[in-house]
């Protein structure tokens, strides 16, 4: 029952009635009605950004609109809802994002500001709301709700209890709390995460799941736990469980993951689809000038054998539903007047899109402004005083160890999955009183280090990176996005973090004296310029990346290495970190 | 997004993880996934009257329950809601309506209290709310919207602005606000009605409507206008258009109106049916015992054509999505665990009824005690000082008339409804300053006098209503619920007066000194008496009516002589009104 734009009801009912003329008409369309599933003739007369009526064919408005457009016979649907987003993936700051998302025919995105969350706390998240209310693009956000994601495991710049978890639900255009990822803390009911998803539960908000693998008993106690919306299943089997548990199942295709033609295996056959959304997760920049967002991923399903009605249907009506928007994803009276013009059901480019009754794109060209007027002032972030040195790099022994070599807990991609980590005990050798790793080209040193003063670092030694040379940085480390350097030269990871510091985050690789970067000075996680230049940015970065790892790393190649809630070894700044028990694992193996 | 029931979730999750038995086990069953449209074996687990699991066939529980129930290869399914009825058109009390419904398999009704609301104001409404928490049904109020249903057409108890309307929305078990009959009011935006409906927007409660041939222009403007969910339908092409605007439609087949059949022709071939869900308006006690309750609107639904699968969703999963219930309508993790045991997916009577995991009903017995423990005591509402002698019931001509004849507006039947009236001018003998209609035998006095202590009334004359003998009153009189009288001999109506008032208000037939009567002490509207005392006495009442009538007249045959929302002539204590346009009309046509 949830109306989250206010609206004038008594010029909306004259309108209706005929005593106020409407501000436009979008006539000469085939509708679809999300109620029904019918399509016919129709027009649409829109007021103050809301539908005030749907004429069917030879009906004549009561009153002739200011203005009409022609839609020519294409489809009317609704603007698309990404049911769960990270704008930071983008490496766009929100005002920004707008311009590569709405030409595409998505008008709304829910999303979860997780990452500057970590990195500038509740003041972030306000940053990305009101940021996000400079552009077109219709930006509901979610309460982070695991920051950070593992406590006492790693640092980050923020930590949110229920507290700040509220203060972010009380703020305008917050819609729920934000994937739950702590699935553990959920099924053992601990403090914490029994009182932040409380407050999402007593304010009526969604409850937003993250529970990859999670399965039969466990499941249900997150269920119960209070996670309603999960966009985290890994093959057929979890998306159809989730389903019968009653759980909404957002269905995703990422720049990053794409299962989404095993996903639908997973409800095609289903008589009824209401709990099925539609989400993009985690898009990248370059993506969005050539792919698209939302309407890929309906392009996908339909591929996937998903009727066009039922893929549109889940990409507007019920992800509305998920979050409990009643005046979202269809087109009736009443409705805020989101829509766009289809020549083709197939999630094809829109030939034109409409937010609150304004057109805001057309034929992929965004009408809506040059949003960016002037760069935010975002304080810089990446506070490093750990790092002053080439000293600073080098991996020293135990204070007293003597012997020539010494075990080390080498970090290797592990068999179970590339996206995971194990250690492998390495008898290596010592000079100096530090770890030598000359003698292997397949070995780099990995440093992980608090970026917000503390001083923390770890040093640790990781077995086929793919760096054949130089240094590689990052800020955009998930989720404490602490300074993450892999290198073997002290001399090139200081380059790296001195300059990193200096723009005040982002992604670099330095040889010898070189270096090129991507600066993402807000929170060392996004830029302030626009999709074409990030687009730009990260290609150029990417084609050094590729010389420096013989094509085989991304920009993101760093991007998941300190990240604990992942069932596998990573490293934190501070230690090397087992997220499968969330124990410490020494970094030598003496 | 709104949870109803508040539950202890770390008991829940604890049990969920196999830390603490379960109640109940429903085992052995065919279990119908409302998400998903799948029917699979499956047994379902039950602590503190929550869903706990659905285990599939082979899934052993982590812990045994205390107890289990064989569903012998029976379906389950949720129990039903009633999307809209009134529980004062059974004649019985709150309490005692659970005896009547919950065998059937609906657990839960949306009631609007309207009724009583008209006699009795907020304190009616209030007893309506405490009394139904004797009784195991789950019995949710909605706060009258039009009380009185034309202001200043007729005199009722009670009055309701926005003040009172939010009083009662704020009570516990109050889910929105009630069929909205004033349509012109909200189309009209008026100051009341868009007052009244702002405090249930404002609480993000339904507003539920009720716009009988509302179409085209005036329709947008309702649905605008606050107004969702319609059970008015009259017809297919209604039934889609209401659709097509987003509305929800709640299809009915009642005691006294079933154009069922009719009505399913306006979404059978819908693609989606999301928006329609299922109710019975008015039922009375007799059905109850005999017929069904929302099983019997299944039955039907399925037979017009829906799938048994979508008609039952209807009638549990849509209902609750119309209210925004999110614990009610399925049965998975966390889901309130009211559920029934079906031998088939036809609206046959259940073999068990679960509320909140408690048997409550098996093979048609309801189980959950005899709920009247005693009489309550409300004060009777039947005052009529104007009505102490026969002479009261004269239809005196005006003051200083001397004509032998005069002209009358007699009261008819209209040829465009039964249910609708115009009136007649007709030349009528005067004897004694009185209309006299001795020499006409098809012609009766219809009086309406305020039981409200205003002592105001009216004396008119109506063409066939059906009374061969005797006098017809009662107290049952939408919506003031005035008391209404028809006779040829005052002697007759004074002794129906005298009768009713003194029991509290009734249905009454006198014939000479004998009377036969329904007490119905309940503010004039219900009996104390349990479910198959009232049907006993309205089947021996009935029978008297029979004979009076030849057969053509029922109980209700008075009940809407006085409801000026209706598009024809009806009577009020306060003169002769033209529904149509809400004007007086006189009762001698001078």
């Amino acid at each position: 029952m949830r109306t989250l734009k206010s609206k004038d009801r008594s010029r909306l009912i004259k309108a209706a009635m005929g005593q106020l003329p409407c501000d436009l008409t979008v006539s000469n369309v085939k509708y679809l009605n999300m109620f029904t599933g019918e399509i016919y003739p129709a027009e649409v007369d829109v007021l103050d950004g809301f539908v005030v009526r749907v004429r069917e064919e030879g009906v004549q408005a009561p009153a002739a609109s200011k203005e009409t457009y022609d839609g020519k016979g294409a489809y009317l649907i609704p603007g698309f809802i990404d049911a769960h987003m990270h704008v930071e993936s983008t490496m766009m700051i929100p005002e920004n994002v707008s311009r590569g998302i709405v030409p595409w025919g998505t008008t709304t995105i829910c999303t979860d500001p997780h990452e500057i969350g970590n990195v500038m706390g509740v003041e972030g998240v306000r940053f990305m709301l009101e940021n996000a209310k400079k552009s077109a693009l219709r930006q509901y956000v979610l309460a982070p709700s695991c920051v950070p994601a593992v406590p006492g495991r790693e640092s980050t710049g923020a930590a949110f209890t229920a507290k700040e978890v509220g203060t972010i639900l009380d703020m305008d255009d917050v819609v729920g709390v934000a994937e739950v990822m702590d699935y553990v803390g959920v099924v053992t009911d601990n403090e914490r995460m029994h009182s932040i998803v409380e407050e999402g539960l007593k304010r009526d908000l969604l409850i937003q799941a993250h529970a990859p693998f999670v399965t039969g008993d466990m499941l249900n106690a997150y269920r119960i736990g209070g996670p309603l919306s999960d966009h985290e299943s890994t093959c057929a089997a979890e998306v159809r469980e989730k389903l019968r548990a009653g759980m909404y199942v957002d269905l995703r295709a990422s720049s990053i993951i794409d299962g989404l033609a095993f996903l639908v295996d997973g409800c095609r056959d289903h008589y009824w689809k209401d709990h099925v959304a539609i989400c993009t997760d985690d898009v990248h920049a370059s993506d969005l000038l050539t792919v698209g967002h939302i309407n890929k991923v309906v392009k996908k399903t339909i591929a996937a054998g998903i009727d066009p009605r039922d893929a549109i249907k889940m990409a507007t009506y019920n992800a509305a539903r998920e979050y409990g928007f009643d005046d979202l994803g269809a087109l009736a009276p009443g409705y805020i007047a989101d829509m766009q013009l289809v020549r083709e059901l197939d999630g094809g480019k829109p030939e034109a899109v409409f937010i609150e009754g304004k057109l805001v794109a057309e034929n992929g060209c965004y009408l809506a402004g040059d949003t960016l007027t002037e760069a935010p002032c975002l304080p810089n972030t990446v506070t490093i005083p750990q790092l002053n040195s080439t000293g600073d790099f080098v991996m020293r022994v135990p204070e007293g160890y003597t012997g020539s070599t010494i075990m080390v807990n080498v970090m290797t991609v592990s068999p179970a999955s590339p996206i995971l980590r194990m250690v492998v005990p390495t008898e290596l050798p010592v000079k100096d009183g530090a770890v030598d790793i000359s003698g292997d080209p397949s070995l780099t040193f990995v440093c992980c280090a608090n970026r917000y003063g503390t001083g923390s670092k770890t040093i640790a030694v990781y077995r086929d990176f793919g760096l054949l040379k130089g240094a590689f940085a990052s800020t955009v480390s998930h989720d404490s996005h602490n300074l993450t350097i892999v290198y073997r030269d002290p001399a090139e990871a200081l380059l790296a973090a001195k300059t990193l510091q200096s723009v005040g985050g982002g992604i670099l690789v330095a040889e010898g004296e070189k270096e090129t970067h991507v600066a993402l000075p807000a929170a060392g996680l996004m830029s302030y310029k626009p999709c074409a230049g990030v687009a730009e940015e990260i290609n150029a970065l990417q084609k050094v990346i590729d010389e420096v790892s013989g094509g085989r790393l991304t920009v993101l190649a760093s991007a998941i290495l300190a990240l604990p809630v992942l069932p596998g070894v990573v490293i934190t700044d501070m230690g090397l970190v087992d997220g499968t028990n969330q124990s410490f694992v020494p970094v030598f193996a003496l």
